[in-house]
């Protein structure tokens, strides 16, 4: 298989060779938004549509990660903010692993946002707001927490009782109460081929 | 670039999927080894093999992940146990993502190296034993941890005041104070090819 007749020792991998060969600029697309919003729906339905594009994508989310690495944490602001940086370090491997991530978590203030952005690194973080109104959000309560929230038996729940502040300057914001899944995965994908193509040679 | 007639939202993105995209099976290497063993280095080298023959590996150590995800702990007990469960369930995630890991870390005894195959699973786990006597070892002394260890000047040093346990049935063992790093990372490249070489279409 292998046809080099350069010595194989010749440097320690880099990310541009991963990138090479993968054929793809990685990059992390970092979804926020309300509980129901519809994150994590469009999170896999873009990974399939990027990989059926030829990309490489990765998705992370509370099914992955909760239930991994973060099932030592609990909901406390510490534990929220610890969570979001172990998540924020994971993607950044990932990132210079070559691979594309698509990250789905609340993350609700803009200081948990911003640590995630600076342990990223601003160049590879790609701000996606999926944003529907709480009512519409409430309303759809795919989970049930909502009702649980309302009803006292969650505590510190976003929307609820505990603030979501909307990014300011998001690359990009996706109203899932005004556009289908099928629209809103397109959108996003249209916005960032021309960021993940391959440009080099 | 898509060509596909089919709905590109049949279902979810597998495992499967990933290991054929890449063409390979993705294993977890778990290099285990007192420090000054070579397990770095050889990850190094074995990482670049791999790549230079098709294959499409991620090297984890202690210059990836101590200074990133797991800067957060120290060197007590508890704090390198919870050093070694992160690594298993990022490896794991990697290993989901398609992904050969290469893992270098002391990881000391046989409870902590148990943990990481029961994170990664036993189908998945390669343990791959690192082994040069630890005179030898001592006498290399690359990072000066050994010196800094015997004046005292770091406490729980494995090998110094802290026990290796050595694995009882590694899948591989590779004697570095015996054979030179190109043949170190021969052996273990013609070893695991049966393993990770991609057989579905």
């Amino acid at each position: 298989m292998n046809k080099h007749l350069h010595p194989i020792f010749d440097r320690f991998l880099q990310r541009a060779d991963r990138e090479r060969r993968l054929r793809q600029h990685s990059k992390v697309l970092w979804l926020t938004g309300l509980s129901g919003s519809g994150k994590s729906t469009i999170a896999q339905h873009l990974e399939r549509r990027l990989y059926n594009e030829g990309y490489y994508p990765q998705a992370l989310d509370g099914d992955n990660i909760r239930s991994g690495i973060n099932n030592n944490l609990d909901f406390t602001d510490e534990g929220r903010r610890e969570n979001i940086r172990r998540i924020a370090e994971l993607s950044k491997l990932y990132v210079n692993s070559g691979i594309i991530t698509i990250n789905s978590f609340i993350s609700p203030t803009t200081a948990i946002r911003q640590l995630a952005r600076e342990i990223i690194g601003q160049d590879d973080f790609v701000e996606i707001y999926i944003n529907a109104p709480l009512e519409v959000c409430e309303a759809r309560d795919v989970k049930g927490l909502y009702k649980k929230a309302r009803a006292g038996e969650i505590q510190g729940f976003t929307g609820v009782d505990a603030p979501y502040e909307p990014p300011e300057k998001p690359a990009l914001e996706i109203r899932t109460d005004r556009q289908d899944l099928n629209d809103s995965v397109r959108v996003i994908f249209e916005f960032i081929e021309p960021i993940i193509k391959y440009r080099k040679s």
